[in-house]
């Protein structure tokens, strides 16, 4: 079913983050403008709270919002179960709850990952065939966009895991990147056949094996071609893959920062800094771009969308374009049919065969 | 035995590296204007292109400096052991030669990695104790600079592996940064206590047993904090160390291109840029410092420094002066004791109990 003629809801987590509720709403206020009138925004968090932010933005007071109060809130360093499940009335714990019950369509949460992880695993189940969700985020490349997963939701992965992070990771990229066939590599070190690990070798072989129809698999690519535009879809296991995104996030901070200073160190570099200012507000919007301000958890029955902790409006508002998108596109079924049919081709290699069949 | 006084002899592949040997004879003039007279360099490689350069430079026309004839080079794209057995009478292999039978102190190559790697490990034994080589890498961080291993020698390290890596990188680092009690850190995902994988916790519990006088372990670290200096060494397997490595230098080329992109963009901008522009050359020498144009192959008998294919003449002379750094501080005794302690305490779980000793 397609999901652009009926009502669309969004469950946002709006007092999670580390600019506080007034900036989630303020990137609500961004999204209401550029949805569909069909779309509404169910907000978790402090009645009170919301209630004050609401009075004071037109934007915000329409029909298509609504708040749900929440009075307690999941903090930052709070750890995964206990803050999910000591919380039950938390914003994240009761927006977790709306999705479950098929309140909304979709959830956002710039919250805790961890909570939001440990919380999605527990509340909701993962789509028939897919074992463990992953994390899958969007990067800027040389000449467009690629995504990258997992990024941290399952460190532990199997081969098929990460065969079914491949299957994910090309309609996700369809929908959120609007390729038809996006290409597939899967990340390890040095490209000819024997190098990396053993877990590389088997997932490579099933990888071959699901090529067609299924996924448009290139073959192994090395970290120095992530950034190349080689693939589309770069897949992964969790443990790489939040080490690689999270140290590169910090390298790109710290090259800013060196910049920055650098620029400060005399009256001329100063005095050409302010020239090119513009050169410097492209650049950052290039490296992080803020439509794609959320990464979704894959391989859920639901769509839960990740924001960066530092979120501003601006990237809450890219956030919930990518809901939006999910469940526009219905995603979720085009996912359940591609496992279905890869499940089919590599059961044979699949711990999978062993267990009861769910259909 | 302090090296400072006798006679050091560095062997160096004359025809590796992407910018042919001219570049990398004028790193051995820059190095020799800076080493000490005591130093002498064996350059490996065709003796008529060799002779040629050098007869034209009249600081290469010193005896500190001889010329061994090898008529074959390895190329860049060769596979490791063909490359390597293949051709036996390359710059590399020759040089390798010179290294085992003790002709030379160390070796350095900006030739084929997987080749180099491949032919230490064939030619050079590993040091006692020692079961696998790592490539240890030196990374400019928002303070000072810190050390990350293994870079990829070892890609399906077990724990012991990775607890030997933490001791040859902190005697790495004690050598080339001059720092005296390193602190090291497991790169992993979530420090709490539980999170990462087996790998991780196994080799956590063995680095906390020889925490103290062998290693200042601080424990673990994730991938933002690489760069944030939190620790000197950065140990994890060559996979990880591999993929972070590669991904980041692409990274940073990229960050640098898109800021060249939007330098150029228009003419105040330009003229901005113009301004500048010392900013732009010190951000590059920060982000890419020439004084450590090498890493070493820790763990064998002998130094082995690699430096990267694309090195310049001061990436070469930097490399130069790490090989001379090994020497002088004799770094292999001192790490042949640390290894021999450190393996008396992890014995107990480390499969190299159930082996002959050889000592």
């Amino acid at each position: 079913m397609n999901k652009t003629e009926a009502r669309i809801t969004l469950a946002i987590d709006a007092m999670g983050g580390d600019q506080g509720p007034k900036e989630v709403l303020a990137g609500v206020a961004k999204a209401v403008d550029i949805s569909p009138r069909n779309t509404n925004f169910m907000l978790f968090g402090q009645e009170d709270v919301l209630g004050d932010i609401i009075s004071k933005d037109p934007v915000l007071s329409t029909p298509q919002i609504s708040v749900r109060h929440a009075p307690e809130v999941v903090g930052m360093e709070e750890k995964p179960i206990a803050g999910i499940k000591g919380k039950k009335n938390s914003s994240m714990s009761l927006a977790l709850n709306a999705l479950k019950e098929g309140e909304a369509d979709a959830l956002l949460s710039c919250g805790n990952t961890g909570c939001l992880m440990a919380g999605s695993a527990i509340r909701l189940r993962t789509l028939e065939g897919v074992e463990r969700p992953a994390l899958c985020t969007i990067w800027p490349g040389r000449e467009r966009y690629f995504t990258l997963l997992d990024a941290g939701a399952n460190p532990h992965a199997k081969p098929y895991h990460i065969v079914q992070n491949a299957v994910l990771g090309s309609n996700y990229a369809r929908v959120a990147l609007g390729l038809v066939r996006p290409k597939v590599g899967l990340l390890t070190i040095g490209t000819e056949e024997g190098k990396g690990n053993e877990v590389i070798h088997e997932t490579h072989a099933m990888l071959k094996d699901i090529d067609g129809s299924i996924i448009n698999y290139a073959g192994l690519i090395e970290g120095f071609q992530i950034f190349e535009n080689v693939v589309d879809v770069v897949v992964c296991d969790g443990f790489v893959g939040n080490i690689v995104l999270k140290a590169c996030e910090s390298l790109s901070k710290l090259i800013s920062s060196f910049l920055d200073e650098e620029l400060r160190r005399n009256a001329l570099r100063k005095t050409g800094a302010l020239l090119s200012k513009g050169a410097f507000r492209s650049l950052k919007q290039r490296i992080n771009p803020e439509q794609f301000g959320g990464a979704p958890l894959l391989g859920l029955t639901k769509n839960v969308i990740k924001a960066h902790g530092s979120s501003n409006q601006n990237h809450i508002c890219g956030a919930i374009k990518i809901g939006l998108d999910l469940v526009q596109h219905d995603m979720l079924s085009q996912v359940l049919d591609d496992i279905r049919e890869s499940n089919e081709i590599i059961r044979p290699q699949n711990p999978l065969k062993n267990r009861p069949s769910n259909s």
